[in-house]
């Protein structure tokens, strides 16, 4: 090794000690007859000592080393004068006697500080640089530990990690497939999995009862913020379970993680449905770090003279606690964030609970105030709260207060980093309605097996009948999802229909799977966690970005190497393409 | 949980006690008025008993089971009256209470068993069948266990596993890449990594200092037997480190393997240079459990009558001990070995040492007694010894001595299975002329530093340049390569012109890597190592495919899941390519 320790590790015990360390000049302070160099590596940094007394040679040669350059420096360590509580080595300083530059850097488009000075996009293009700063740093190292403590624990309770291909078969059902030419088949192609699912149900057949693997997924989406067109899922299987018991083993996974990487003893992960989601917050994936938990006020605002909520499918409101002293200004902001065309609402109801047991609200002229204590009642407001109320079709009216509360949560410093509350959401529907395509599709994945109790229903109700169909939220975020799925040919095919397959369709897409079914399948269901979101959930972090050492930019672009690019026409013709104009 | 317990685990310790299992059936015999179901699942293989006597309903619904039926049973543990010393649950059986059909399964296309009917296109189609069967699945077992030790390992020792993209850009350096069209950039294309190198050194340079990551590698090579379209590579780099800092660090990984999942103590590994892995084995990755070097006669041999060798670059031998005694047949069939196009040599020429002292060969016209005592002599061949000569051209020869010698250790037994010779082949030269296309080629790859007493060559000499470039190979399999790497921009531009790159060609491609030399880069190097062959050769196993859970065949093609196939119309118009008629 050219080095004999790392720039973390030294400290008083070493005092007297011969060391070499090599690492990146983080900093140079030239004071009079003394140079002082910050010499930082993945570990820490150390300060290195020159002294013009001693040797002007050296001295010099130090003086002339400039930021990010690469050294090699060897020398005793001694005690500091002053010492540096900050950081764990600054009780010591190296007395340089020898240095050896390795190599030189111009001088970096950015600083290489926590707070650099460099935009995204340089910070992309210079990847390998940023890379370097301490908080970046810090979240490829937190989800390296992630990862290892993820894979013991499973390891532990039996779980085997099994790799299953990436190129694999196309199929039509669900986002847009990455797809790869292939050169000996010519004209055909191969597809990036969007996950492993047919294959971890093969190996449930095939009698692995219960596998995992950390493993890359691909979807060519229009990416927003926050999306990867490659990213990494903890996908998971179990046989000759039911619902309840994945349930069980994953929140054991998640407790583990909490305790090993954040030290936190997670308290039982509450369980709620997906219709009593939708009602008491608005969301599939709601942030239970805080209540506000709506109130439908149907009966008790209706069949007044206020047409707007008479009109309306849904009365939908939470309370703001302590919020009644509310100025007119900040009830106006509120009703301007509920404008913005993110939340496209008309506008926001509200009613003050004033101190002295009256009330104050927007639609005075349409309810008495014997009224408006009713209301207030219903939705447990209390003398000196805040009561906001929105009205319209059910869906979009839910959807709309959910914003609305996350951002009182948000403004009332509810959501507060370090503290998590994690759900699962139980009782999913089945299928999805979309009006674009006047079809129903899988709310999980064609493979989700519908409740025992409503399997009648796949016919003559399609949209009401519930799945075993669970998520996992924390913090607002979903972080993983699963499903009891089918193992029974006759119900898979039924279930193709009901998405609008055709019998060659489905038997030309997944008639591997079909097949399969007819040979001794087991019961199983399973489950896939973003490994990407739960790093960035885990620290408090909003970018999956963050948290990936090489990411594409929002148009699936790596800024760094310059990819996707023009290929050779000799590599078209082999692969039988060719670019249409 | 569907089961309390699993087929593998009862035992004498469980008697009386009430249990569920959940599995397939592996057999069923009906005695009169018992009925024996053997129960398996993935940790073993436990009897049901249905008695005739207590529930002639049961006993008939047990009758009515097929092979590879699921079934979840319920009964009482008791003693076997003819225990089953082979199985661990052979002390007892299961007498059945409650029988659940979980899923029928129709006869499977080939026995379920250590040795199946199966032919191998037929397992491949019908692989999640395939995949019950103990040997494959003790293959998957073993992979699982094989990457949970080497993951702990490296993370004790500092490495951390980051993952980099799969979606790159494509460079016509090396083999072939799989290239992905791109739909947000059209007329662009990713490809899928042969390897993270570009990216592993870019983390060096980020300062990550010891990386690892278990990693898929893609290589649109035409197939040979044992090579995969996809392969898993455990790719590994570390900086401010010399080549004796890898051999120490990965000979650490390779020991803790062997003791871990073979419960062998490895020895130190031998280090041998490229030059001397030539000249005694005719090969850069000899199996070295046995002997039989070779040596060079030319001295010994020419300047005699015999054209043939007169005429040779190299006469070289190797001497196949005790096998004096060889009859004529035997001697032909090595001479017909060696004729096989596959090998290509015109013949060998051997020599017998006869007990009595005396020399008998294929050459007995050309050579006195005298000579042939030189050339045994010089070969170390001993009374009783057969010594085995060929000549030609230096390379071909070796090549061709190589396999004949590797065919002797065949037939005298000497290449043992749950034995192990590991090796590191050093001194690697840099690069390799190839006559076809009349160029240099790296012989890892271009980013592989020459050694530094050699770099004045690069232009003078390229041929001549040795490299700090090291494999590792087990038994005659190369398991692993690396070398210290280029960490200068000047000498990378210096090695890709060697390599016959323009500097504008150069910088397209590798432009990030050159720019990123110029911010700090520190020295570094690495090493990768073949996932699935490690897997196949500590299971003194040929094939790759059988530590694969899904793979292809030699088309390229997965026969189970019918990929590559035609994609829509829809999806090519999106992503702007045609296929060329």
């Amino acid at each position: 090794m050219l080095r004999t320790h790392t720039c973390g590790e030294l400290n008083a015990a070493h005092i007297q000690k011969e060391v070499t360390l090599c690492g990146w000049i983080q900093k140079i302070r030239n004071l009079g007859g003394m140079t002082f160099v910050d010499l930082r590596d993945r570990y820490g940094i150390t300060q290195l000592t020159f002294d013009h007394a001693t040797s002007i040679e050296l001295s010099e040669k130090a003086q002339r080393l400039g930021r990010e350059w690469v050294i090699k420096a060897t020398g005793c360590v001694a005690e500091r004068h002053s010492k540096n509580r900050n950081i764990p080595t600054g009780d010591i300083e190296i007395i340089v006697e020898h240095l050896e530059v390795l190599n030189e850097s111009l001088i970096p488009p950015f600083t290489i500080e926590d707070e650099s000075d460099g935009g995204d996009e340089l910070r992309m293009k210079y990847r390998y640089l940023d890379l370097r700063r301490n908080p970046v740093k810090n979240n490829i190292l937190f989800r390296h530990k992630l990862s290892i403590e993820i894979r013991n624990y499973l390891n532990n309770i039996g779980f085997i990690e099994i790799e299953t291909p990436f190129l694999i078969k196309s199929t039509p059902e669900g986002a847009r497939d990455f797809v790869v030419p292939s050169r000996m088949n010519q004209g055909e192609f191969y597809a990036l999995p969007q996950s492993p699912q047919t294959f971890k149900q093969l190996l449930m057949m095939s009698g692995y009862d219960r596998y995992f693997q950390i493993v890359r997924c691909f979807r060519d989406e229009d990416l927003r913020a926050d999306r990867q067109p490659e990213f990494t899922q903890i996908d998971c299987e179990m046989s000759f379970v039911e619902q309840e018991d994945i349930l069980n083993t994953f929140e054991g996974l998640v407790k583990h993680i909490f305790k090993t990487v954040k030290n936190i003893e997670l308290t039982d992960i509450e369980r709620i449905s997906y219709a009593d989601a939708m009602k008491y917050y608005g969301s599939d994936k709601p942030d239970a770090r805080f209540g506000m938990r709506f109130t439908e006020l149907n009966d008790v605002t209706q069949h007044r003279d206020f047409k707007v909520f008479n009109d309306s499918e849904l009365v939908v409101g939470f309370v703001a606690e302590g919020c009644a002293g509310y100025t007119r200004k900040q009830l106006d902001s509120i009703s301007d964030f509920v404008r913005r065309p993110q939340i496209g609402a008309t506008g926001v109801v509200y009613l003050l609970c004033m101190e002295n047991g009256s009330f104050k609200s927007s639609v005075d002229k349409f309810y008495a105030q014997d009224d408006l204590k009713a209301i207030a009642d219903k939705a447990h407001a209390k003398a000196g709260d805040l009561l906001l109320i929105m009205s319209g079709v059910t869906e979009k009216t839910q959807k709309q207060l959910c914003e609305l509360r996350l951002e009182m949560g948000n403004r009332l410093g509810l959501r507060m980093a370090g503290e998590y509350k994690a759900l699962w959401i139980t009782n999913f529907p089945l299928l999805e309605w979309d009006e674009d395509t006047m079809r129903f599709y899988a709310k999980h994945h064609p493979f989700t097996a519908p409740k025992p109790e409503d399997e009648a229903l796949l016919e003559l109700n399609p949209g009401e009948v519930k799945a075993n169909a669970y998520d996992l939220v924390i913090n607002g975020t979903e972080i993983g999802g699963g499903s009891v799925r089918i193992h029974n040919k006759v119900l898979q095919q039924r279930m193709f229909k009901a998405l609008g397959f055709t019998e060659e369709a489905a038997q030309q897409q997944f008639g591997f799977l079909l097949n399969a079914f007819q040979y001794g399948a087991p019961p199983h269901a399973g489950i896939a966690f973003g490994f990407d979101r739960l790093c960035a959930v885990l620290s408090d972090c909003d970018s999956i970005r963050d948290f990936i050492a090489f990411p594409k930019n929002n148009s699936g672009r790596d800024m760094m190497i310059d990819a996707p690019s023009a290929i050779a026409n000799e590599q078209l013709k082999e692969l039988g393409i060719q670019i249409k104009n």
